[in-house]
């Protein structure tokens, strides 16, 4: 089981894993140099091997049987969906039952493979499966924001999935991005991202591609190397609502950009997070603009960032979106 | 050189660096398993090779000769020292130049020690140092804020040495905990962290140590496993106006912290930062409670907080601090 606990300054929530916690011996093999791990013995995502997991919550059949993508309930997960929230103070803190579903997105059958090498067409059996566990999930009136995140590579099992939860609360940086949405659209009534999408293609140095329906685009002020953010340009606060033609563009731009993270930067480490408006009528916001976050997981800077929130980046977007742009 | 841009969503400013910058060869080295390097030939914070760095801004002298502690401006700073803020716009974007000090203390003369070897006597001398630096800087209206921050080990350099930076804005994390602190005493009359340590002394089970002047522990809601803070016990906003009794006690439990981290998980590599109140009349605030932070760089899961500011953290601060206690 897990908690959510506020920290009393700032207000963020953070979970705290209560049920089989970590102790010291669990860490000593994960310091530097990081190593990736493979499952012991036989991979539970890989075909022929699905008894290993919970039942599935969703599927898409493949072609002469079997499964193309494939979603379950994580074994270990953060939330659990059952049980009420219980929330409550303890002395002068507050904290809540962290309920919530925590699921796997099995992106492929196929052990070896990343956003680089997957087709396009099984990159958009991938956002459908995410749209479609949306539609189901919103149904639950608890959750207020869906998060759907890959890493590569995953560090328990390089079997390309990735992570959709849907939380009761609404993490630290989306609402930081609500709340500077909100105050942009009172000041000018027009959306913060419509705007930089428009700086950004007149400006056109930051501009990684450009597509029908999607900008690729590394930041202004850009966190880390070659941060890009993938935007869709007409106006929409959420990934879910996405129909079939955007849905086959988005493929194509990201299955683009991961080539070109390949290339550039031989096979690079990277994390992948969706930004889209909460959920339920109290918390949804039309004024906001989702879009895909991307960080490579180079460079080495880890000590400055977490304990003041001051960014350093070597890499100016600018030359970062040359670089990303030229690559063949 | 380097800017400080605006993020235009969030309003937090991020440092690019714009001379040098790196390009995609300059992180091929630095990708998991991540390597720390050691400098190519001679180490230039060693004794005797002086010349090698920029001149000091500051030393302690060591009985029998020499120094026992220096302080040399950064050959490769994020800020630089000369200038005006030249603050412009950008199209719809925030820049200016990023106007500062970026100074290296240099904590020993002994090239391999870290602060689980090194003695109480000589840790009390680099909080001198820190201290005489930051009342000299302070003088300086240019500048905002501080911040002191020890990557251990090193990225190129295991030769134990910090980073003192005077900064001309609020950077984000402690311009949040600056709001909570202030949005609480509206309501209390009260310092949050003087309400924390209360509350912590007298649960206990979050406690790794308290002395006469400080207390250790393990935040509620910690967001990385073994999560530390050391706060001083009386409020005090600043921590360069530190007297030599409170200096000295702090040496001891810094001391006495570190070596508790390296016996319980073998020699971890760690972060360290310094949380201290804006200084200048119209920046500083005496409700805050200046305070010292500590990350464990183990475990992995950078995936999910850098997108989205959502924390995972499967050592519960109440575990951590039992394990930190009961270490011989």
């Amino acid at each position: 089981m897990a908690e959510l606990r506020k920290e009393p300054v700032t207000r963020m929530w953070v979970v705290t894993i209560t049920d089989h916690p970590k102790g010291p011996s669990d860490y000593l093999s994960f310091k530097p140099p990081y190593r990736f791990h493979e499952p012991e013995g036989p991979c539970p995502f890989c075909p022929g091997n699905e008894p290993m997991t919970p039942p599935q919550t969703f599927s898409i059949g493949r072609d002469g049987g079997g499964w193309a993508v494939r979603v379950i309930p994580n074994k270990f997960p953060f939330f659990h969906i059952e049980g009420d929230f219980n929330r409550r103070p303890e002395g002068m803190y507050d904290l809540m039952e962290a309920v919530g579903a925590h699921e796997i997105v099995i992106k492929t059958p196929e052990h070896h493979q990343n956003l680089s090498t997957l087709e396009t067409d099984q990159i958009g059996l991938i956002l459908l499966a995410y749209r479609e566990r949306l539609i189901d999930l919103e149904k639950d009136q608890r959750f207020q924001q869906f998060l759907m995140i890959k890493n590569y590579p995953g560090v328990f099992n390089r079997h390309p999935h990735s992570h959709l939860m849907a939380l009761p609360v609404i993490p630290r940086r989306i609402d930081e991005e609500i709340w500077g949405t909100m105050d942009y659209y009172k000041r000018k009534e027009r959306c913060i991202y419509c705007d930089i999408i428009k700086e950004e293609i007149s400006l056109g140095k930051r501009v990684v591609l450009e597509t029908a329906h999607f900008l690729v685009f590394s930041p202004f002020a850009s966190r880390f190397p070659f941060e890009t953010w993938i935007i869709p340009k007409a106006h929409s606060s959420d990934f879910h609502t996405i129909d079939k033609e955007k849905a086959e563009d988005l493929s194509v731009v990201i299955q683009s950009l991961f080539r070109r993270f390949y290339q550039l930067l031989s096979d690079p480490p990277y994390s992948l997070t969706f930004h889209t408006s909460p959920v339920q009528t109290r918390f949804h916001r039309p004024e906001y603009h989702w879009h895909i976050e991307t960080r490579l997981r180079v460079g080495l800077r880890e000590g400055f960032e977490w304990g003041t929130g001051f960014f350093v980046n070597p890499t100016p977007p600018e030359d970062a979106a040359a670089y990303l742009r030229e690559v063949e």
